[in-house]
């Protein structure tokens, strides 16, 4: 049964990931900076090496065609992004564009012609560290941003996200917008705990959580945290706080995911009784049904503690995607080629967003994830195992085989 | 029966408010800045204009003598500061000196000769605002802080106290330090609402609560908000929401008073549950045995929390002093003048740190409150009515002159 080259792929993630190295063992590749163009031309280099035919669509999307007995069928494309988080790691998205051109070298050292051609591509801006949102060039892809929207997104700096693609060369001639794709497959690490857990290799991945932000913002009464009897207090950080525990809770009960991430209080002296306190609110469930459950018990909350503290408390939606559940077929196929090598698997949500989520709603997709030590992610200590890295690679080519050499969507054999 | 002018007491707030006066009606006069030069020197000004013999002493207080018939009799002191929060009010401070002044001037007007000198006084730096900590030349007095510790106090700016004190032309020769003295009394508005609120004008200061400030760090574990399973977070946020509710609740449970001011969680990011979060308590209670409940409460509920959560907090103390109870005939004086001129009153525990609270360590005191707007304080709208105003200093000057003639601690009538 034809297989990854596990050595080749693990040279290649670590040679890829000296470009924007940090010393404690992690990548710092943002977005259109020169590092970020560094691991471009690298990548470049070795699909022509490996004697794809390379695109560049005008998000900088980049594009390595290998051209099928069937040059005429729509591809099936696999990859993910090279883009970091600023204090990121080797794996994140590095592990989905690697597995994606080792699957293409192990068919150039097999010599095996599929039907369909297989392309790979690294998407421009996932992370979206430097320039939020993220999933920018995925999105634009699949007709949920315009390009031009995207071109004029801004760093801290002020630096535009056009002119800084323009200045490293990467704003291609291609239109970046959706056409015929027979399938879309990512490999990317879990950025969770639950396969380390269950010492489970694959995750074949059945849809991503839908997403659901908000700010709350809470208005009391700033007063003397000496002279003010308590019962006379109109404390919004007493507010947030019954909120907060509020949130953690009817994430657990509805099974979706609450996090507050992000608070802060004004006055902000020590002895001042906050007149006003703000925070964020990110809940996600599998079903938008849940996430309606998760919003309606987060306004009942509000209702509540707003009557029983006097303060007054405004939610604010901030962003939002719907649960997206990937294609049927896709998934059966990357649960198959597990299957077919052997590998032990389970069903898995994402609970993070990546560009399959966007690339879903005009492909047929889905994601292959492997384990990450101790869940950590967006994290320089972020790592991940030989094996299991090798085993997602199999996966990939797997299912990149079976549908681009045995009919999209039925099982096949190598 | 002897009784202050009103109408000059309010014009002289109002003279002495135009000083760093605000356009939001408040006023802005940051120990040891010129502004604060210029409402010394108008007081100096004030004092001479009412026949005071005027001393600096080293750390910037001003004192103002009237000479008593016996002047080997320890001197009748009262006052207050001049300084403000940086968008403080019109009266917080100032209020206790223009009183102190006006009871001198009713003095002159009538001729009237006391047994025991009075002096009048401005502490320097009660607030604290620029030169942190509060109360530190009323501390210096006490014999809590050493003037050179004071002289090495900086602002944000990196100037040094000392520095700035010789600037202004306030570093007078006279030592700072305990003498006799047979009283002190401190006029003051409330700072908080319970005296608007029961519609009484006078409150008969009975002690000053004990403070302990403390300082919580929570250390969980940094986790992507996606993919990490509710039951897996270790969420310092969270942890530190339950501390803070229960926080809350031990303060009422216990009499006392409980704030949480300053919060603040690292990553901060929306997406990421917080890995570390840090925040500050302020508690206040009467009686030190009530702080001790407190105190046991919070290590408590600290303990619970950790066990429940896995999130590790830890409890360091920050700043602390003993509830302070004001002097028994002191008090008695403060009651007997506001029974004797008709005026309702009540007992009152300051739940606010004020020169009186230092000064009580080493001479007699109490202080008298007034209603203030709302209980609001610190705060550009900070407001009084005149009759308040005029209420609370005619109390002052009968306790001045029920200390100062009545024969210390025995009543009087003039």
């Amino acid at each position: 049964m034809l297989k990854v080259n596990a050595d080749r792929l693990w040279e290649s993630l670590m040679e890829m990931a000296k470009l924007g190295g940090t010393p404690r063992g992690g990548v710092c590749r943002l977005t259109l900076s020169d590092v970020d163009k560094a691991s471009r031309d690298l990548f470049v280099m070795w699909c022509r090496d490996a004697g794809l035919d390379v695109t560049i669509d005008a998000m900088g999307n980049i594009f390595g065609r290998r051209d099928g007995r069937s040059p005429w069928l729509p591809p099936v494309l696999a990859g993910s992004h090279l883009d970091s988080q600023p204090t990121g790691g080797k794996f994140d998205g590095a592990y989905g564009v690697m597995a994606a051109l080792e699957a293409i070298r192990v068919l150039n050292d097999a010599g095996l012609e599929t039907d369909h051609p297989v392309e790979i591509v690294s998407w421009t801006n996932e992370e979206g560290a430097r320039f939020p949102p993220p999933m920018v060039s995925s999105g634009v892809f699949a007709g949920v941003f315009t390009a031009d929207w995207a071109y004029a997104l801004t760093d801290d700096d002020g630096k535009v996200f056009g002119d800084e693609l323009r200045r490293i060369g990467y704003a291609g001639p291609t239109p970046c917008a959706k056409r015929p794709l027979a399938a879309y497959f990512e490999a990317h690490i879990e950025q969770g705990p639950v396969l380390e857990d269950e010492g489970t290799p694959i995750g074949v991945v059945t849809g991503a959580m839908g997403q659901r932000w908000f700010e709350v913002e809470c208005k009391g009464e700033e007063a003397h945290a000496g002279p003010t009897p308590m019962e006379r207090r109109r404390d919004a950080l007493v507010a947030a706080s019954h909120l907060i525990v509020r949130i953690n809770r009817l994430a657990t009960e509805t099974g979706g995911r609450a996090t507050v991430g992000r608070i802060s209080v004004s006055p902000s002296s020590r002895n001042i009784v906050p007149g006003s306190a703000w925070f964020t609110v990110d809940t996600r469930h599998e079903a938008d049904a849940g996430l309606d459950v998760m919003e309606n018990a987060l306004r009942g909350a509000i209702a509540n503690v707003q009557a029983a503290t006097g303060v007054e408390i405004a939610l604010r939606p901030f962003w939002s995607f719907p649960a997206t559940p990937f294609n049927p077929d896709c998934i059966e196929m990357v649960r198959a080629s597990a299957e077919k090598l052997g590998l032990s698997h389970r069903a898995i949500v994402s609970g993070a967003g990546h560009d399959a989520v966007y690339i879903a709603r005009v492909v047929p997709t889905s994601m292959i994830f492997i384990p990450c030590e101790r869940g950590l992610s967006h994290n320089e200590r972020e790592n991940i195992t030989r094996s299991d890295a090798e085993a997602g690679a199999n996966v990939l080519l797997h299912a990149i085989l079976g549908t681009a050499s045995g009919g999209a969507f039925k099982s096949a054999s190598f």
